[in-house]
């Protein structure tokens, strides 16, 4: 299975609202578990790169994180707001 | 399923090699095609918050894009090197 396949099918709900969103997504896949994680402090850092390129609502984010014995993942979901999605008039084609 | 689920499955076969390696995914649901991409932008942002909590190699990194209709997924793929791995002699126990 793709990523992209993941994504179609995990987010099939969502398909019929059409809103924009972002979803960020580090894994870190480690050697050993004792190890401290950096994880929460990259989430901040990244976080503000994202808002270079787009307008996030503190509110519209949800962090979430998951992990076992050999991987931490951190999921972030922003949720675009919908002001910012400029249509462009002159098509594609 | 998880994400969780996800990456235990199609990282199996690595988990034998014991390898440290982090993942950054940038999924980009979009309510329309048209619109000009600003992940190719980000990425490099995104790696350069990441070379300041661990010390990658350019060699090490796998760049993939994926898109359809209504998705575009950036998958960055860091092979982390093992010198910076140094095992904690100090176990939990």
């Amino acid at each position: 299975m793709s990523l992209l396949d993941y994504f179609r099918v995990s987010r099939r709900n969502s398909a019929a609202i059409a809103k924009e969103r972002l979803q960020i997504l580090v894994a870190h896949e480690r050697a050993e578990r004792s190890k401290p994680s950096y994880l929460p402090m990259m989430q901040k850092e990244l976080l503000e790169v994202v808002q270079k390129y787009v307008n996030v609502d503190q509110n519209a984010i949800t962090i979430n994180v998951e992990q076992d014995d050999r991987h931490e993942i951190l999921e972030l979901n922003i949720l675009l707001p919908e002001d910012q999605l400029q249509p462009r008039k002159a098509g594609r084609g």
